[in-house]
């Protein structure tokens, strides 16, 4: 059976090929992809900065909707029609880390839609221990949210945020936002720190309290919000400099900070407020089995992620959606359709 | 009552006056002081650079044991001769750190021995609050060692170190060798690193795997000597860039990192590293009542801490005493001793 599908092909550009769907083999999964999300890490993919890892052909694409094809041999739970959700991870059980039951930052760990072929075509074959099954009837479009929501769950879990508690988000991207809803969702008072005046607006509309770095000292604003007390939880989710001085000026007396943002060079950490504060840093790294469950009930239970998409485009358009991103200062989450039937 | 004391009085000078001993007060216990000893911060202040705080006609010290003298209006539980040390803290009960149970790091936290007279006096009154009674029979010269002793407990106790598991000591002084005889003590397996060879002798004969990082990879031995995985937990007590560049490196996929040392400067750190291993790390600062509490059965229980006093000064030598400190490789803890019956 031959179908569609978008190669990353070097030099900033995708091309669109017709290829063979092969059956699923044993303990695989064939899926319909429904919808794709185009996340920061395709967006590198795009401008070449992995080409080492992911080569000059290569399918990418791992948030994701879609519905069972069919099984393969030995594949157990799963029937063609079901609804899921891929959670791209392939660990190698053997390592340290997979020994103390870390498989998801396995030292070997493979990301599907990088490492091997992902979910911008329309049939993708993944091993069946990869998917989450969702309840029948939810909408395709807002499931390929479950990836990133869950990043933002494993983040909350991590970060052991609780309900009552003042929550600090540094960066108001896709994830920044993301948590900021599940803190929100589990009960915190969330402030957002972010310098563009079109995310400070959205997170106004969804209740949380806007603070811009270029025109205050978020620190001090975050102290006499809170009273003096500071933020019980920071999330540094921008990458910068000036969001890691930020995450030690405004948390609490043991306060707790969740390492979310790739900072691909060393940062100047303040070390002598983590002594004289007790503060604590945890790092998050993409998420568990438990967070995509938690992730997928929290949309079943109304979770609005939708208002995160802001582009939608169709397969065949792939190369205009990822020029579309570059600079984007109002783009949130972009979703590539796929299926005819989502 | 007239008494000796050594007064801090500026330009590395200590001198040594008369003074009247006032009976305590209410909710105050008079000691007999026995022995003081000598920690970092004493330098500190020997040095000058804690003039601002301390001023010029100070009483100093703090690791100290000694005697109940008489006791004050209302005290209870504590009578003449008790032997006993002292937390030598002092909290406002009303800021959000004493508010949320952390009064051991108070927003306006005061230091018995730098922001009020301390122990090096042959009389000393205290809050009753801030005793620990100690058993009868305890070596005092022993006991002088309980407050740095409770420091490493409280380090230990932040870092949740486990017997079985693998603790990285980074910097083999007087607290960063109490960290690794408490960790031995709990059941770790104990790698100090560290460049001065007579400390690295030490740790040999007390059973630690040392390892000098101006001879060899730490990191790398240290991935080595775990089977790939790493270490379990890192203390940072070296306060050098290359002590923070040593404890991401070494520490095993979701390792944690108590931070000890003093950064005075921000330092690098790898927080690319905490992402994908999913580090954590925790500030440690002074200690809770708890940490006495255990580095008193410690003690009890046989610890062996009289192996790092390496000095014993009387109270006429003070001056001297902090002057043989002075780039000296082979000290590790001086006590000047102080009562004559100790
Ligand atoms: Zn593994
Ligand atoms: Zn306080």
């Amino acid at each position: 059976m031959t179908i569609q599908a978008a190669f990353y092909t070097g030099h900033k550009t995708f091309t669109l090929e017709q290829k063979d769907a092969p059956a699923p083999g044993p303990g695989e999964v064939q899926l319909d992809v429904a919808y794709v999300g185009i996340c920061g890490t395709d967006m590198h993919v795009f401008h070449g900065n992995m080409d080492a890892r992911v080569g000059n052909h290569r399918v990418i694409g791992h948030e994701m909707s879609g519905t069972v094809a069919q099984v393969g041999e030995g594949v157990e739970g799963f029937a063609p029609g079901d609804l899921v959700v891929v959670r791209p991870l392939a660990h190698c059980g053997e390592c340290p880390a997979c020994q103390a039951g870390y498989t998801h930052i396995c030292h070997k760990l493979k990301f599907l839609g990088l490492d091997t072929d992902g979910a911008l075509q329309e049939k993708w074959n993944v091993p069946a221990h990869t998917l989450h099954k969702l309840p029948q009837g939810m909408s395709l479009e807002t499931a390929a949210m479950i990836e990133p929501l869950a990043v933002a769950v494993h983040d909350i879990r991590r970060a052991r945020l609780q309900a009552g508690e003042t929550a600090l988000v540094i960066g108001g991207g896709p994830i920044g936002m993301l948590i900021a809803m599940v803190a929100k969702h589990v009960g915190a008072n969330v402030i957002l720190s972010e310098i563009n005046p079109n995310r400070l607006k959205m997170a106004a509309e969804m209740g949380f309290t806007g603070l811009n770095p270029r025109e205050g000292d978020v620190a001090a604003q975050v102290t006499e919000i809170t009273g003096t007390k500071g933020a019980d939880v920071v999330f540094e989710v921008s990458g910068t400099q000036p969001g890691v001085d930020l995450m030690t000026a405004a948390a609490a007396t043991r306060g707790r900070i969740c390492m979310v943002a790739i900072h691909a060079q060393k940062a100047q950490v303040d070390l002598f407020r983590f002594f004289w504060r007790e503060l604590e840093m945890v790092g998050a790294r993409v998420y568990e089995a438990v967070d995509y469950d938690q992730a997928i009930q929290m949309i079943a239970d109304g979770l609005d992620v939708n208002r995160l998409i802001t582009d939608r485009h169709p397969l065949a358009a792939v190369q205009q959606a990822f020029e579309a991103l570059e600079g984007n200062a109002t783009a949130m989450k972009t979703l590539i359709k796929i299926g005819e039937t989502a």
